[in-house]
């Protein structure tokens, strides 16, 4: 199978190529076999040579872009001219259109008429989302998908049109089954490590390991010809991850860290507060992207400046000025300040030294004090992180969010 | 020109293809023509049939991934049998590597003296960030470039050793200048309009506008074989274009509306504090993003909770019981609170609806409040941003960061 994406927005680098990857993830995931994934501009002879090498190569051709009302959108009539096919006016579609912007009380001008004529024979897409309908040709044996390049578009046609077209092609001989545990507190070597001990082989299944900054995430993919049989691997391979990974999974497939606490603390009903200083708002900013999450989250503090944190948090003048602002004691001063004031039941705080700038020999830039204080303690634990500004506070704010996963699970920081 | 990635984390969909971005967007700058972006898996058949086809249609291939010690590591094997070239072991490179080894400590496995077998002839690209050095094959006429897929040891190859190769073999007939400039508060729709009336044709030059939610860049090319001449037609074009966009052009190139802002706001002396509801410490992890800003930067409130605001920002209750949460006074007064407790310059606040949740007939999901408060005034003003809440908060927060922008110009916001 190879994707084909179309668009001069992608040769140039204005655009990530997100739409290929969309398709090569999701084919991937349903086990089709993706070996090549081109980008091309709009032109016509570019075009036409990309569709015949991958005729010559592969079954099934995934294409995406090209299919507007334009002048510069020129898959269709590519594909035609590659293909030897002519390209014929559909009346019913032509219909369609028509009706379709008398509805929305614009006007159709003639290059919008262009839509209608698909190489014949080819069947139609319908494309609820757009005016454009994807169209597929069946070519010596050769599938052809052409798709609109707007994701939304392109995503409800591959999902509902395009893969079950491709399953019922391929046949039902094989069943795969995928799933993600996502990790966090493990170095990818460590991870590997732990992974090694696993022999996936006699299971007709693969484990990959993928590094996703700050996370690690743990691909199993199962496959075989009967699906209770994989569905019994995919459980059998998943617990035998799970051991060996223990606590540091904390999440499957979509879920995210920040969703899996906000779970955690409404099951608890724990409230929570939050204050940072060099992660500048981040912790918050991620807590407060689950929706619904004024459940639980009652109130943050940026305390960049001495100041800050004295006034809003009560960290006592002496101790700032005998440990420094990056230091355990002030850390739980922070958390617990945060907690006191806005009466919630837990308290976390950070704060550390995020570069470029700041660093010293005793605390050098990626020193990081992380504390969590809770109705029966505080505690606190030092980390010192690697990377550029971002990556640190990227990596702070993890840790700090994955400390109240560990609270409520019970599961509290160890000592590395 | 094509650019070729190898590696089966690009054809699975697990990775997007940065690095082709990053190459094909640094080419396009320099006037090189980007045909094709292709994406193979680690096969060597496939790895072979790329860099034919690739051969036989343009003068110049840019290839990463695959260069590393491992089994799967097959670029250079693969580039020699396309081309029908040796791998000769090249004794200074070996020694090299051994050295590298040696001072870091530690052992070198015959899975690493692969890397010291290159195609004859070929040359080395030193790459001081890795181990395995770029590689550059010239075969009838055509040039191969084998480079290292971690990005930064890709990006500084690149840069210090291809773009210059480039250019020589190039000749230097014609010259290039790439301005972008970048616009916040007009739709792309409004922008079109406004560049219509520019007719760029006259200047070999030309304009895109791109999309950058919650920006639009302009981006102008100019090029001709004068150098001088191209520089002025590129100011010519840059000055047109920014009277047309008057005051919503914030930044040009790769600076950020958070570092102008930065820029701004130490040259004015001024300090900031900021008040954020919906945003959730969007707004201060922005900020926060600039080296130094603590100069600045002097505290941020995530104000979740109405206690918060009365408790935090000094909201009166009776001010939240009347207006409600999401309304001007409520910005108004946070602005003015968290300017006060922090004594600062400037003070901003922002309460709104970011959903999907928690909207009504009055009050639909998307409300933004935003408010300044400064030494002689406070200003509020109403928004309705639109889509999911990630946008809503992405496009509240660029809002409110560019009303500091505004204040510092003396361009406060105005009424649309």
């Amino acid at each position: 199978m190879e994707i084909i994406t179309i668009g001069d927005e992608l040769i140039t680098g204005e655009l990530l190529n997100t739409n290929a990857v969309f398709m090569a993830n999701a084919l991937t995931d349903r086990g089709h076999q993706v070996i090549s994934i081109t980008a091309t501009g709009d032109d016509e002879w570019q075009i036409q040579d990309a569709f015949l090498k991958a005729r010559d190569r592969v079954e099934s051709i995934l294409v995406s872009g090209g299919l507007g009302p334009s002048k510069n959108d020129r898959t269709v009539s590519s594909a035609a001219k590659a293909l030897g096919l002519r390209l014929v006016m559909n009346k019913e579609l032509l219909e369609a259109l028509r009706e379709r912007f008398l509805q929305k009380g614009l006007e159709m001008t003639p290059a919008h008429e262009k839509l209608a004529y698909l190489p014949h024979p080819s069947e139609i897409l319908s494309n609820p989302q757009g005016i454009a309908p994807g169209i597929v040709i069946r070519h010596r044996g050769k599938l052809f998908f052409l798709l609109p390049e707007v994701p939304l578009e392109l995503n409800q046609i591959f999902r509902e049109k395009v893969l079950p077209l491709l399953e019922k092609e391929q046949g039902e001989n094989t069943c795969f089954r995928i799933r993600t545990l996502k990790v966090f507190g493990l170095s990818e070597a460590a991870i590997a490590d732990r992974l090694q001990e696993i022999e996936p082989k006699n299971f007709s299944a693969s484990l990959a390991n993928l590094p996703r900054y700050p996370e690690n995430h743990i691909k199993i993919t199962v496959q075989g010809p009967i699906p209770g049989e994989v569905e019994a691997n995919l459980l059998h391979m998943e617990t035998l991850v799970r051991e060996k990974m223990e606590d540091y999974i904390f999440a499957k497939n979509h879920e995210t860290l920040e969703e899996i606490v906000g779970h955690l603390l409404r099951g608890h009903q724990y409230t929570l507060s939050v204050a940072e200083s060099c992660t500048g708002g981040l912790v918050a900013h991620r807590l407060t992207q689950v929706p619904g999450s004024s459940d639980y989250f009652e109130r943050g503090i940026v305390a960049y400046s001495n100041q800050a944190k004295m006034a809003l948090l009560g960290v006592p003048k002496s101790v700032l000025e005998k440990y420094g602002a990056v230091s355990a004691p002030v850390a739980e001063k922070m958390a617990e300040g945060v907690r006191m004031s806005s009466q919630t039941t837990l308290g976390v705080s950070i704060t550390g030294i995020a570069g470029p700038g700041g660093g010293s020999e005793g605390k050098p830039v990626g020193t990081v004090f992380i504390a969590l204080a809770s109705p029966n303690s505080t505690v606190s634990k030092k980390y010192r992180f690697e990377g550029d500004r971002e990556q640190i506070k990227v990596a702070s704010a993890h840790t700090a969010i994955d400390w109240i996963r560990r609270y409520c699970l019970d599961q509290l920081p160890r000592s590395k």
